[in-house]
């Protein structure tokens, strides 16, 4: 699993639905209707972060789950961090 | 609902179980097996926060979820901080 470069981060992650690039990461933050809708959120992509053996950084806040997701053992954004984004924005 | 004095504060810390003062805030880290372990502790400490119409923030890292309590109302802490955070002490 090797990091991208500057230009493949660049397209993929203009495909993507409302991540940003911050440092080494993808971002999103999903808002939902309360906090319950946050835990909601959270139940949602367990499994899939699960499915995937990647697991992004959660950080909920009454209605807004912030989503972090890197590679940390490579330390930077690779292919299995935008598949994640992708299988998380097919959530919402 | 009003703010606590700063002796009633260590008096009431000193009686909770891993948590500590940071700012305006009561902060604990909560150790699991997992991520999915994690994720469980969110959901067990949900309905308590329900109950009580009082949530916290909750940042899930792999095994570790962080809690964070404050009445963000009164710009500090009160009575209900200290009763949600033992409240979730007796979940663990």
């Amino acid at each position: 699993m090797a990091r991208l470069g500057a230009e493949e981060i660049e397209e993929r992650l203009s495909r993507l639905d409302g991540w940003s690039r911050q440092g080494e990461a993808l971002v999103r933050e999903q808002r939902s209707t309360d906090f319950l809708g946050s835990v909601e959120f959270v139940n949602r992509i367990a499994p899939v972060a699960e499915d995937m053996g990647h697991h992004p950084d959660l950080a909920i806040s009454w209605d807004t789950v912030t989503v972090t997701i890197t590679t940390h053992s490579e330390g930077g954004l690779t292919d299995k961090d935008f598949t994640l984004a992708e299988r998380i924005d097919a959530l919402s």
